[in-house]
């Protein structure tokens, strides 16, 4: 007989679903669209030729120990850089405190697994990062959101929801995805104290955060925690849980992220990536410090700040020109998303229907906002569209809002 | 204030535990230990040359894509050759039945997530792959293990366990980790019979499949199970889950294995494999496929074949030597590992400690098998170490061996 898979699954399988951004990268795919959908670095960034140096070197002189198992932790002496990296620009760790893991949705699992039993809330700005959501939705996370505005999460707001008892506070504090905003200096202090008070820790989630293109650096969450807290003897043991990445300065097919965070959660963290994955690839963590150990990075983010400025810039200027006066956005200092918002009564996965039709695409909100709402918001990206395609995109986008408004404005005549 | 971690993990870390052959790798690392512990490839027959050749024509030729973000199920060139592969050897897939893994441990990891509520019941060999306990510990899995002798999971006696209401029955019927036993073609086929009169999906793990080196080769349970119900119309949509892995054949550096299944059940891992870290890393699915889409696996398997059957004989023949006859052991047709049986009196985690200083490592069974048991059993590996190696540790067991009972008869004067 046929086996009724349906009835064998889970109960947290049965409420899995696709994501609408995984769903949309499909379209991507397809020559003809202009996609400001997905959250793809330019791939003519890529240091392809760095990468070919480097496997050929790492198969040359590490071959038979890049292609065999390895340590759950990780490639030792990519901690130890990610360490020595993160010290000099964040707070001082070692490499107890660093845990390579296969992308920084790998690390957001392992949160949720380490962390949340079914129905313990977590609290996120509003809106927030959707990997996330997916994330611990497959634990049963339940949500308590607090309002963001231009400065990031609105901290006033968050001391009524640390009340409540979640299990921890998630923050994307520099060019937020899906937003753009940046959390402010004085609300990252804010943040670190009100935590500290009620015992909350902080997931601090920083792919973007070399990806500055105007302003100053403001520092980690992390290292404020780390100076709320006075002199640590050397590895960090604070209250924060810190996520970055390689996605967006190497190359994501790599699949290299990492944790920084106390050793102890370290510590349980390797023992959920045992039960995961075993490790993260080998040869790609060997590849990564191969390209990574002579301060490559330091140079090639210059080359990726320039390139994405360029296209923010144009983006920005193209929306000032085409989009209708109804319609506002944000102006993000960096990363590699800005966030449009409609009219209160126009939808956005309904304008999404018409732009395809035009051969261009974006993220609607809503799917950002766990507890509903932000229908009439959507997330643009601007890293991976080359400057002429952002050009004729925002212009079809353009077109698109204003006709759509058009025909609302004659419907209610 | 000190954030007290320990208070704020979920139910199911409390559980969690590392595991022993993870923590024996560590002494694999001091150079100066034989270890028969780990379940390592040798490195001499990693393709190293054909490796560099590939990473070169995947950057040249397919860089922007094999560095960049790329969709949840996997390549699809990779999951095109994995279909064909299997259809030839196997059973009759498409790539609407693969979907590519980090390594089969995230493939464990999945069917857990998909399938197990706390307190799901799972039929188990006894003993059985640790590392599926591991993984389906963190879902709150309890155990029914049904006996195994030479000829794999005693059939006769699993019709009482599926009476029990199992989610899945787990099988690894070739070459057995850590036992070496394989389940012959009668068992094989009243296992099929039973999982479809039960209902039960069966979990059919394939890591050593194509690693024989005495006897002809058994058809697949999936196979099996597909001739059981007879033509499927091109793609398998039967009651089997079938893993298998890049790591035994190629490396397992990179991280690279296989799931085919029925499509309704692929779609559901695909939303899992989605939240937990997005896709496998595309460059090494690229590399894979160039390595192996001339056809180079099946030439390289031959090699492989020849050094581990080379080093089980080795193994053999110095046990029947250098062991006292109160050791029985088994004779495994394949694979990596042999289980050793020691007199019920002995504590195999005893003699470890012993064999340890004398420079010279292997598993205790203990941690095989989840329901008590297995104190006098061992497992050990005979695929990473070197002629000589293995000829030296097996000498220093022996040596240990006799002493330990030597020592025991004594105390039992």
């Amino acid at each position: 007989m046929q086996t009724p898979w349906e009835y064998r699954y889970a109960h947290r399988t049965q409420k899995m679903g696709s994501s609408v951004i995984r769903e949309l990268l499909k379209l991507t795919e397809q020559p003809d669209i202009i996609s400001f959908a997905g959250g793809l670095p330019a791939p003519e960034v890529f240091p392809v030729k760095e990468f070919q140096e480097a496997c050929n070197a790492v198969l040359r002189e590490h071959g038979a120990q890049a292609l065999q198992y390895s340590t759950t932790e990780g490639y030792k002496p990519l901690r130890e850089m990610i360490a020595r990296h993160t010290a000099r620009y964040s707070v001082e760790v070692t490499a107890d405190n660093i845990l390579i893991t296969s992308g920084s949705q790998q690390a957001l699992d392992f949160i949720g697994r380490l962390f949340i039993n079914r129905g313990d809330y977590v609290v996120v700005e509003s809106p927030t990062y959707l990997g996330a959501l997916q994330a611990w939705n497959a634990y049963g996370a339940q949500y308590i959101s607090v309002r963001a505005d231009e400065n990031g999460m609105i901290v006033d707001e968050l001391e009524a929801a640390l009340r409540v008892g979640p299990k921890f506070i998630y923050i994307l504090p520099n060019f937020q995805n899906p937003s753009g905003s940046t959390l402010s200096l004085e609300r990252r202090m804010k943040l670190v104290e009100l935590a500290d008070k009620y015992g909350v820790p902080i997931i601090e989630d920083d792919p973007y955060g070399q990806l500055r293109y105007d302003g100053e650096h403001i520092p980690s969450v992390v290292s404020l925690d780390s100076e709320f807290r006075g002199p640590n003897g050397g590895h960090y043991s604070g209250n924060v849980i810190y996520l970055s990445t390689f996605s967006k300065l190497l190359a994501p097919g790599l699949r290299l992220a990492w944790v920084a965070a106390p050793p102890e959660v370290i510590r349980k963290l390797v023992m959920a990536k045992q039960a995961a994955d075993l490790h993260t690839s080998s040869f790609n963590q060997y590849v990564a410090y191969e390209v990574a150990k002579g301060g490559f990075l330091d140079e090639h983010v210059k080359v990726i700040r320039a390139t994405y400025k360029e296209r923010r810039d144009i983006m920005l200027e193209m929306m000032d020109e085409m989009f209708p006066p109804e319609v506002r956005w944000t102006r993000p200092k960096g990363g590699m998303f800005l966030w449009g918002i409609l009219p209160e009564f126009m939808d956005a996965a309904e304008v999404l229907k018409v732009a395809i039709e035009r051969k261009v695409a974006f993220v609607p909100g809503t799917a950002f906002h766990p507890n509903g709402g932000g229908a009439n918001t959507m997330r643009l990206n601007f890293s991976y569209s080359k400057p002429e395609a952002i050009r004729e995109g925002i212009t079809r986008m353009g077109t698109t809002l204003k006709e759509l408004l058009q025909k609302n404005g004659d419907g209610m005549k």
